[in-house]
């Protein structure tokens, strides 16, 4: 199995400061190159060689020229590798095939039960990916990691599921080294609001260095970037927005003393609680989407009230972290209006002034391939972050790259 | 004055990477650098040779041969250039310098009333800070910038106090345009708070990447560390933990419907008020202070129950950011163990367990000092990590250097 703690640890140093500086895909010439980096003539030809070899950049054009042969421009080819991704969820996994610009190439989603234990689901999610592989005609070498979201609490450090409340058999089950040792390259594994947020801030905001991405379905969690980077916290578990403890207040519908964490109040199963209460029939966050979606008003009131409960722990959150933008995703607020309108409501009357006059509070725009995205999108981040890292890829990849260096 | 712009956006390259390399201390050898930055050997002895000529970096004794000449050791000086740090309070200021390890090297404070004004409060900052500079003996040129907290919001990017409530004629002052004119360094300014929270990162908890600073006292306010760096959100209002709502509850001492924020309920302030009900005569955090350290009975309960309540918005960062470390600090929670009781009670209860079992809730270690080192260590930081900002360091200090770079 691969090394995945080098991933993350190694220092950011030979090519990684050159290929960061081409990622934003302009092209570049070696003189650029050595004017914003400040390295010498020597090192850029040596380090681009390098990058050239591997085939991650390639010849693009050529740069007006003072007089002479015009100077060639390098540019990121963001087709020049693959990342297998893996989503997750509670009744269905997706597994997809991205380029290292996140772009899915290809993708395969089926029903199945995450409580059927990690060898079955790993194994269907292991046989998807090698079909998808497959079909997609890359060599081997093109695959530079692994991406997993799972529907519950990992240390993102070793890739661990950790104590999952709605994924019996794969607590501590090592995730990585199963991948690993079906597919040769690294794994990493996150929550799937983690992928989400990381997806969307990479997609639909990337110039936002503070955002939090908020998941209301069957569970309530967050994920939060503050100064452009995602938050795990020093043992993994931040984001944890679920269980945060809000006390009955007198505005709530709930009776007196009765004090829960949030997930137990505004999630899809909670809200279907408060209906069954109402004599109406709900069990799952389904009902709750097909009744906000035919206009029941029970249905649209409770989701309401759901978002300012919600609302009213993102205010204290506005306050803390000061974001730019609020995205809320999941199940519940795709049905409708409601659920944002709520939030909306109680985070502008309760977060102080400096910090909403600039806030967007909006919908996701993530649809089912949002979680291979974001899944992919950390593996891309990490691996092209992480310039040691290009130690890990097989060197056979290198003889494989047309001399020119050019997209295969 | 000098464009404090540059120092946020400058691109970290050129010396940057090698200063960054030996700020920890540690000697290195030019191969040891070479083969830590991978930069090749000309481009490792110009940098050196560089920052040798600025003076940051001298020789350090030797390094064990492998036969032949012994390589020479360097090592980053500390004390090449000196930093203004100016701490204004409410009712005090104190003014010190520093060297670039943030070692207070002398320092004067004053009563003052911050309510005087920004030109009589920085006529008396710009002229003891003269003072200071002119006993230090250093020249001009080894100033690189100047650091200043404020007891209020300030916009970061552009030193300039926003609707700060305790600080009358101050909003929206020029505050690093004023001092830039008396020093002609940068000038960085925040908040008392974050100061302190960086201060108290940088030296008692440089390990811990995860980290919230709480100040109580006349108001309430949090620093946040996240990911190694102080977050100071999309308008720089970061932190305002003190404006969190915090909504009547059961277990609560207040009369219900009495819905405020933390800062009403749990300040010194609040509880002075809090005792007056009780027919205690108190009006001030220094008359809670006071009692508390006298044993009244009263005090000590309601500082405790201040703690719990302060516990309550804590325990839902912490299951949202998953800190390694909470620093309680201000005066109220230096009157005793009172208030950081109430507050570990709170969030030891209402924490998610993964996100509590190795996080320390600490009291503050910083004394009356921790203002002015905390407001170094920002100017350090910020001026040592942009490698570009050394173009601000006025040329003529490479001629006062000695030719060995030795330590003045």
């Amino acid at each position: 199995m691969v090394e995945l703690s080098r991933l993350g640890s190694a220092r950011a140093t030979g090519v990684g400061e050159i290929l960061q500086l081409l990622r934003d895909g302009t092209p570049r010439t070696r003189s650029e190159i050595m004017e914003i980096t400040g390295l010498s003539r020597s090192t850029v030809s040596a380090r681009v060689d390098t990058l050239v070899g591997l085939g991650l950049v390639g010849p693009a054009g050529e740069a007006a020229s003072s007089g002479g042969r015009p100077p060639a421009r390098i540019a990121f080819l963001p087709s020049s590798r693959i990342v297998l991704a893996i989503d997750l969820g509670a009744t269905h996994g997706t597994v997809g095939v991205t380029n290292l610009a996140g772009t899915l190439l290809d993708h395969t989603t089926a029903q199945l039960d995450i409580a059927a234990g990690p060898e079955a689901v790993l194994d269907w999610a292991t046989e998807t990916g090698r079909e998808l592989l497959r079909a997609s005609g890359r060599p081997a070498g093109d695959l530079i990691g692994v991406g997993v979201g799972v529907p519950g609490p990992v240390e993102h450090s070793t890739g661990r599921p950790v104590n999952p409340p709605i994924m019996p058999g794969w607590d501590r089950f090592d995730i990585p080294a199963r991948l690993g040792r079906a597919f040769d390259v690294p794994v990493l594994v996150d929550n799937d609001v983690n992928i989400l947020a990381l997806g969307e801030h990479a997609t639909a905001w990337p110039d936002a260095d503070d955002l939090v991405f908020v998941k209301v379905s069957t569970g309530i969690g967050a994920g939060v970037v503050a100064g452009g980077t995602l938050q795990r916290g020093a043992q993994g578990s931040a984001g944890d927005l679920g269980h945060v403890h809000v006390p009955w207040h007198p505005g709530s519908t709930r009776p007196a003393d009765d004090d829960r964490d949030l997930e137990s109040i505004a999630s899809g199963p909670a809200i279907a609680a408060l209906l069954r209460d109402r004599g109406v029939d709900a069990h799952a966050s389904a009902d709750v989407v097909a009744l906000v979606r035919h206009g029941n008003r029970e249905a649209l009131d409770l989701v309401r009230e759901a978002g300012r409960e919600i609302g009213a722990v993102l205010a204290s959150i506005v306050n803390l972290l000061n974001p730019s933008v609020i995205v809320v995703g999941g199940s519940i607020s795709r049905a409708g209006e409601q659920l944002i309108a709520g939030v909306r409501e109680t985070v502008y009357r309760r977060s102080i002034p400096l910090a909403t006059q600039h806030l967007s509070i909006v919908q996701s725009r993530s649809d089912e391939t949002a979680g291979v995205t974001g899944a992919a999108i950390m593996v891309i981040q990490a691996v092209l972050d992480t310039a040691d890292a290009w130690d890990l890829v097989p060197s056979s990849t290198i003889t494989t790259t047309s001399p020119t260096g050019g997209q295969r």
